[in-house]
């Protein structure tokens, strides 16, 4: 490469403005790398993939030092113009094939920059950068011919070292099968797939793109996939299903008991996942309308347990103290090693876990929120049967896990069942006639626009009836009863409340939340006094935990809570903090970010340098184990009380009833008595 | 580590001689790493795996500046007590709990020093270093506790980095699925194989040495396999069973088309060999005392054909011009990913190739004999279906492969049969009266000592009649026709000697070699002209190869000729000397070294750097396409007289007839000539 000149043609790209001088019958393409600016190829110039588009601005452009646009650029040979057919402005042109002969001003646009950015809704607008582990590139080889012996493999490195400069390439053997017929049938063009720039996965014959990725969130409980193009970014389809380990246990500890009492549990268990997967990725490529074998990637983040299974790895010892993993470590290895049927060479990427009960999908929040990037100082929790907890900011970063026990999930509760059609989400009680109105999943009208009566068209009636209480609901009924007065702060039904709602039986209260009538069964639906102890004990937990990290990181409020997570989603700020879920603070700084664990995995899908940043992240971050901290229990029985008695929540001012008759006791300050 | 004072006591190692200085209370493993010598250990200095042994030399050693060697080391306790109760002298210590306490002279004996060598018959006899690329080291790994989160993967890797300096390690998913409980079992102290210090394939509670090779010679009619001791280097077993590819095709070319021919062609030889070498591994470990689960890695050789099948790639490109290879590289791949009941993390390491028709069994004989070490000229033949070639010394090297066809192994032979009981193997025919001995495979006496007449024994008959007839047999069959001028130099039988042994039928003559009371048919047993034509084809196209690579070197004479293959250890240098199977050489220098592409593999299983040294030597040496070379042509047409009418053989000189009616002509005169 020769320097340009002074008086060689000048260049400027749109809309980065960048600037320089090239020589003449330079291509746009080359001119463009000179001064920086990438512009996505996958041909290399070929005339083949067409990506390298780029508009010629014409007219004149003295404020840019351009005195004309026009008929600065070689005109466009035939293969270009038929490979620009369908553009609507005629001023595209292909980078690789039109060349400098005069000023220009080009513009880019946004679908050829090789770094394209996905947008991601999260707790703040985040862009993905796209740059995936798996990469396509067409290459020309040199013909097969007497007297050269290197093998077409050696002839396809040779082609890759020169054009794309990928060097000390493996290749994998299901590749090397294919490779001889691909180069043939391709007439010694192929298009290559590489994953990490290190291992050739695919080899097509011709010009065949396409290159896609699964990123999978395993659940104990739902199983979610996200297929994503691994050229765009683009989020092609979204698919779940029930995880099918269900059957063999509801929740993490009746499977691991599962795993440690039948032989063959952990088979049957690890079974059940890859089927499932296998099922949601075929369900995946066809709505995204291409075909599970053309899946290169897999990226899978989920709690320990499920990382183990989904591995083959036994979860007996994530069971028991002191909760050793199997490896911490991310790990890659084959699809086709699990019985995976997705693209032959397809690799599985599980992120890396942080401790026996933080996992993958623990690290998937961290890599999607980016707590350790930013100033302000980030709770984020995660709640299904363990809550997982995450403290900090940019400069320090503790997380823990508490067990929260499944009843935020609707088990353990009388009435409780999964988020699904019937099921109540959403309860308010009048303070001061103490009534109660809901809302069901299904069904819109809340519970007091239901019609009433004898002459009820069909189509009024609401679409679904009450069938149970969901983990929204629950957490909602409970708050509710709180501020209406049902309930004291200990969590017992009040004594002194006399109302047709609030029924004794043996002592025991219980609130109708919905009357005959309204539900599925005929009977009433009510929470009992059981009921708001278990979401007491669940509630205690995961605050304790989160004040647990406060305290060791020395702090005593949070600039931010992220709710991760479905339950998240659905659960009322207000009513979480009224209960006690999360450490007092701003409520419009409480926010519900959704399937951040999977957005995490779809992130390290699309972005190879998460990965490292993940691992990066996952040892950065100091563990706090509750199980054996005696603080944890401390703050775990003051956390019982409804809200606090251990706390202040100046942002829930006016919120509460009169909380007088709850004595205010620092639980630090409890222990140094205890211990004096 | 402190450098040591002049006054610490001195250590000398014999028999290297290696003398230092020591700190007191140093062990005798530490002292002599410190002096370069290097004393095996498993267990890395835990009493474990006894492997350390030294004696300690007592008594007054005054020339080597040491008064006394008694009572200068520390006692041993019980464990080393127990470790070394069946030694037989009472001089024996373990180095590593041995400390030394003043001067000491010590000797290492054989079996304790780290790199092993074993002995392997060859043209010249020569060591294999012991230095496999899978190997065992015994950790202490740190407990699992609460509240420290590496994992046991990450606690292993800290324990291999500490006690064996091996870092960077993956470890195959097999592997980390066992990890957990052999940790447990073991307490926390594993046994760990290691594949290439990069991989961990295996951890086994506790103490358990124990890893084992199998090196394959796959070749086109028979596959060998070397079953080997990797700590050792013993070869423990040795196996061989027929291809079962032959059903599909005898030959390569049969094969190809049979692939090409048939969908599923290429997986039914693919799945057939996979099969035998299970077959092969199950019998050589049960024959070497172990189970084909322990064995921990496989080194294949064979033509490229055979490797490319084994690979599940398909030969076509390999059956026309030009030839082309899928891979000339080496391939490591997975057992398990073949189909191999192996170890499940075994590895297959496939030699490299040299050209489409010099495969990975000729680099097999390359890194065998090392002619690229030697100062002479070595002209080594592999003969199969195909000839490989390979001439030249450290100066550089030639290889050519030349289309023999089978009839040295006894096919295109009208009586031919393959090596076994029944074939005729030796034949010798009187120079005068033209009668012929021979001897069969299972029977010691040659014919001529067969009893005769009606009252023979039982005992007394010999084993085996004559059936056939092997590729020694002809070989011998046709050399010793000729010099007892039954047939002419041109190959025709001699149309003027009147015998009842030459039989003319249709103008064609034919000698018959066993009479019908001698043969299983009760029918003459005759050798044709067709036969002697094959014969002629063959040995000018192996010739004209070899002369090929000599006009190619500018050489017109071999120091030695290396007969490589088990056709090679059958066959009388002096009667391939005499059909002209290779050029003039000293007798005495003509070697058959056995299976050397058998022995190729072995020394790649059993060291490491051999692989390295193969993927260099194979592109350092130099391929001439025989196919294409219009000399190749010359050379085999001058070659087809018996003896060669194109070249002068002075070490035969008596052992000839009269050639003078054959006129000696130079074939590049010839070709000058014709071309002029």
């Amino acid at each position: 490469m020769t320097h340009p000149a002074p008086n060689d043609p000048l260049v400027i790209l749109m809309p980065s403005g960048r600037r320089g001088r090239v020589a003449p019958g330079t291509s746009l393409l080359e001119a463009a790398r000179q001064m920086g600016v990438e512009i996505e190829s996958i041909c290399g110039g070929r005339l083949t993939c067409g990506k390298c588009k780029i508009q010629i601005e014409e007219g004149v452009f003295q404020k840019h030092g351009i005195t004309s646009g026009k008929a600065h650029v070689s005109p466009p040979g035939a293969e270009e113009r038929e490979l620009l057919e369908n553009m609507r402005a005629t001023n595209y042109r292909l980078s690789c094939s039109c060349y400098v002969e005069g000023d220009i001003l080009a513009f880019v646009p946004e679908e050829a920059r090789a770094h394209k950015q996905v947008i991601r809704k999260a707790a703040k607008e985040r862009l993905i950068d796209v740059n995936p582990a798996v990469r396509q590139v067409y290459v020309k080889v040199e013909e097969a011919k007497l007297g050269e012996h290197r093998g077409d493999w050696g002839r396809l490195q040779s082609a890759l070292a020169e054009q794309w400069q990928l060097e000390h390439l493996t290749i994998d053997l299901q590749a090397l099968r294919n490779l001889q017929a691909a180069l043939r049938k391709g007439k010694w063009k192929v298009t290559v797939t590489v994953w990490q720039d290190r291992e050739v996965i695919d080899v097509r014959p011709g010009y065949q793109e396409g290159a896609y990725g699964l990123a999978v969130d395993i659940g104990s409980t739902t199983v979610a996939a996200y297929l994503c193009d691994l050229r765009t970014g683009e989020l092609l389809a979204t698919e779940s299903l029930m995880n099918p380990q269900v059957k063999y246990g509801e929740d993490l500890m009746s499977r691991i008991s599962y795993a440690m009492m039948n032989d063959d549990g952990l088979d049957k268990m690890h079974k059940a996942i890859i089927d499932s997967l296998n099922t949601l990725a075929a369900r995946a490529a066809k709505e995204g309308g291409i075909h599970s074998r053309h899946i290169h990637e897999l990226v899978v983040v989920g709690n320990t347990t499920m990382t183990h299974l989904f591995l083959g790895i036994s979860p007996v010892e994530i069971g028991g103290a002191p909760f050793a993993l199997a490896t911490r470590d991310s790990v890659d290895v084959k699809a086709r090693e699990l019985g995976l049927k997705l693209h032959p060479g397809a690799n599985v990427h599980v992120l890396p876990a942080e401790a026996g009960h933080v996992g993958a999908d623990n690290v998937g929040v961290l890599i999607a929120e980016e707590p350790y990037h930013q100033e302000e100082v980030v709770l984020a929790v995660d709640v299904g049967t363990n809550a997982e907890i995450i403290l900090g900011n940019r400069e320090w970063m503790f997380s823990a896990s508490s067990p929260t026990g499944p009843a935020f999930e609707g088990a353990q509760i009388t009435y409780g069942m999964r988020a699904a059609p019937g099921a109540i989400e959403r309860v308010r009680i009048d303070p001061v006639s103490k009534e109660p109105r809901f809302r069901v999943i299904g069904e819109e009208r809340w519970s007091d626009e239901w019609p009433t009566g004898a002459h009820i068209t069909v189509e009024d009636q609401p679409k679904h009836l009450a069938s149970g209480i969901c983990g929204s609901g629950i957490i909602e009924v409970v708050a509710e009863m709180l501020t209406a007065g049902v309930i004291l702060p200990d969590g017992r039904f009040n004594p002194t409340l006399e109302h047709e709602r609030l029924v004794w039986k043996e002592r025991k209260g219980m609130y109708v939340l919905a009357t005959g009538d309204q539900t599925t069964t005929g009977e009433p639906l009510v929470v009992t006094q059981m009921d708001v102890r278990n979401i007491q004990l669940a509630k205690a937990a995961l605050y304790a935990g989160a004040k647990l990290l406060m305290i060791r990181a020395g702090i005593d409020k949070v600039d931010r809570v992220v709710l991760a997570g479905a339950f998240g989603s659905y659960i009322d700020p207000k009513h979480a903090m009224i209960l006690g879920l999360i450490p007092d603070c701003e409520l419009e700084r409480v926010v519900a970010v959704g399937n951040a664990a999977g957005d995490g995995a779809r992130i390290a899908l699309l972005n190879k340098a998460k990965r490292q940043e993940a691992v990066d992240i996952s040892r950065w971050t100091r563990y706090i184990e509750t199980a054996v901290d005696p603080l944890f229990q401390d703050e775990f029985v003051a956390a019982m009380h409804i809200p606090h008695a251990s706390d202040a929540f100046p942002h829930l001012e006016g919120l509460l009833p009169d909380a007088e008759n709850v004595p205010m006791v620092k639980p630090r300050e409890r222990r140094t008595r205890a211990t004096a």
